[in-house]
């Protein structure tokens, strides 16, 4: 039975919520959309002015603006598909404006015949839709620093976003070059000024990689990748290359900037980590989260998301006491292989300090490790895959913060609350 | 075995495609793109200028503006997600621009304890996430007209949209209020200036209906019911109302206008249909459709999308020969609920002409009929849930048009090709 405040689903619902008040005995009807003919139809609809403030973080480079990254404030979301608009970015030399009637792919290397594909061409090929979180290999990487960042939930985990993808199976491309035997690699550009470049085993790219020209419905938005994009389901974000226009077939990877200065990661024992590529499990609670405040006690629902670039998430767990003890949340429907999955658990707030957690387990059986057994087996020379349990602090006021609280001693059950540790 | 062309999937991936061109010895390196820093970070994203005739096809009353619908674009999407930006609209007297500090739904009639919900009160509950096509109840009525109408198939199939909605269980809001015995029905009406109000069976309303505040992860956008929607799984799109502000619990219909003059359908034996809810298993062809035009002999893959109201697809088939045989199309994954699945089959243009067409079967085993059935079970006074198979003509000059083959006598084969009855 898990502990301070976390009750079970059916409680939940039997219990009451009573957020509402009693009716007025007229309904309002003196505000202007009422009697007013609203506004006409548009073409292509966009967010409320009330919604302005939902954007994406930018972080870019002042001394040099096309280089940063942008988050997806995963905070003010909901459900599981990130909206387009919202997707995160990660750009080395901006985002180039190209127009599709002059871009073309090669594919060329350990080939029979090196071939080049026009868009109109590529459009005739078969194409397979795949749903799955892509994430950046270097997200959440302030929790590798010795203090915790106080930032958003998206603003520190916001390098992944789940999205619809849509395109033409490499394989297909490949099996029409001719793969020559003794190639094992794919070296793939981008067309940005930077010339994105990028090491892919080959039997990824044989196995579920798309050439994707679609991403929810539509075609691509320039900032991920229009016209066409390399996607690499479950692996890390810069494996999928925007802007594609050049893959070589290789019999090694090209160790290019990205998977040597970069992507290398130093380990405690002086050895170095390398072509790390699948993207570990994890989750997080979004709501509450860091820099959100809890204005009444009574019940919440606890909300989060989960993922693995394994395959799909078995099981979410949640703690109010820092990890002492768990209870299962519920996932939504459906849950899909290395997409978001939505787990949610309900939460009894009395006024108690309580730490809040998240803990996935996918279907290989991996289970999303505490920080400090994290730290204990990669070290702090790390800046990638950092997928350790998220902890945020629930003080008396109802403020929210984040902690590092799994690092410490387990503390000790007190009163009516739980005794955080940070205090 | 079906004939005219359609392949089993497996040849396809084994003829070869040969759609690309022998490389040439450089790739171009002179784009500006390529050279050139590119444009600087974004908050929100849009689509590509160069996809900027990719939106919804407004068609509203000249005289009363805000009186009108807007189309998807169902023909230049792929995948089974609907951009937002081009959810289909139908609105009576305009977008009404809500601020959500001044919105609250009301729940009143017969229950226990009339209740008014704030907005942040709403955001208070537990919530839930479905992922489902919201179709118009008159989507596709140009069916009904005795000549095909020739309008591109998003016109013509684009009152259906599909998405993730997440909200309220409408089942727990009306638990609060206290649901007293006889009631039956539930009237919900919106914030508009012209007071959309239609009447909800009250078993549905417990049953899957949620009080939507998200959509594909974000806010709701103004045209889609900003801040607070009714969203009614599979049933007719009138029932979804938006800007939702009051719902009243009663033991009859209300017999509004949206079920009395309009939404319902007179009969052939003189008997009228109405409160007919359930969208009807449905499905069409989007590559190649209406307007289109295949450029070269060769292999094509048939893509389009399937949907019933009354849940999941289980099967569909697809015939080059105006229904005369057919072959099965490859699903695409995950099949959900009421929701788009999206099928693909390979065909074979060798220049023949061809009468294109899909039919999809539900888990329920209904099975979509054919335009001279569906016309012969409901007359020609009806105007909704048409839902009959669509045929596409292909000639032999590549061109795709709009044809009600399947009324006509099955034509005999000749020749190399199928003998289209429209000539």
């Amino acid at each position: 039975m898990a502990a301070n405040g976390l009750l079970d689903r059916r409680l939940f619902l039997k219990r009451g919520l009573a957020f509402a008040t009693a009716a007025p005995l007229v309904a309002a009807a003196d505000e202007p959309w009422l009697t007013t003919p609203g506004a006409p139809f548009t073409n292509y609809g966009q967010p409320s002015p009330h919604e302005k403030g939902v954007v994406r973080w930018i972080s870019a480079n002042a001394a040099v603006p096309g280089n940063g990254i942008s988050w997806t404030p995963l905070h003010e979301l909901e459900g599981t598909i990130t909206p387009t608009g919202l997707h995160f970015e990660r750009h080395h030399n901006g985002v180039p404006q190209i127009d599709p009637a002059r871009h073309a792919l090669l594919v060329h290397g350990e080939v029979e015949r090196a071939l080049e594909f026009s868009m109109p061409a590529l459009l005739r090929y078969p194409r397979e839709s795949t749903i799955f979180a892509l994430e950046c290999g270097g997200n959440s990487n302030a929790g590798w620093q010795d203090k915790p960042i106080q930032a958003a939930a998206g603003y520190f985990h916001g390098l992944v976003s789940c999205s619809e993808w849509t395109g033409v199976p490499l394989r297909l491309v490949l099996a029409e070059a001719g793969v020559t035997s003794g190639a094992a690699w794919i070296v793939a550009e981008g067309a940005d000024a930077f010339g994105m470049t990028v090491s892919l085993p080959l039997e990824k790219a044989l196995d579920d990689c798309l050439l994707a020209l679609y991403q929810n419905g539509e075609r691509l938005r320039p900032e991920q990748g229009y016209p066409l994009r390399l996607v690499v389901p479950g692996w890390e974000g810069v494996l999928n290359v925007k802007w594609l226009r050049n893959l070589k077939v290789a019999r090694e990877p090209v160790m290019a900037r990205n998977e040597t200065s970069k992507y290398t990661e130093l380990m405690p024992d002086g050895r170095a980590r390398q072509f790390t590529f699948v993207m570990d499990v994890k989750s997080l609670l979004t709501s509450p989260s860091h820099g959100m405040h809890l204005d009444a006690h009574g019940l919440y629902e606890l909300s989060g998301l989960a993922w693995s670039g394994r395959g799909r998430i078995t099981k979410v767990e949640v703690s109010a006491d820092g990890g002492q003890t768990w209870a299962d949340a519920e996932l939504g429907h459906p849950v899909l292989p290395r997409a978001f999955a939505r787990f949610r658990a309900p939460f009894d707030w009395q006024g108690q300090r309580a730490v809040l957690q998240s803990r996935a387990t996918d279907e290989t059986g991996a289970v999303q490790p505490a920080r400090a057994a994290l730290v204990a087996a990669r070290g702090t020379q790390g800046y990638f895959h950092y997928h350790a349990i998220v902890s945020w602090a629930l003080a008396a006021d109802g403020t929210v913060t984040h902690t590092y609280v799994d690092a410490l001693p387990a503390p000790a059950a007190q009163g009516q609350g739980f005794d955080a540790p940070w205090e």
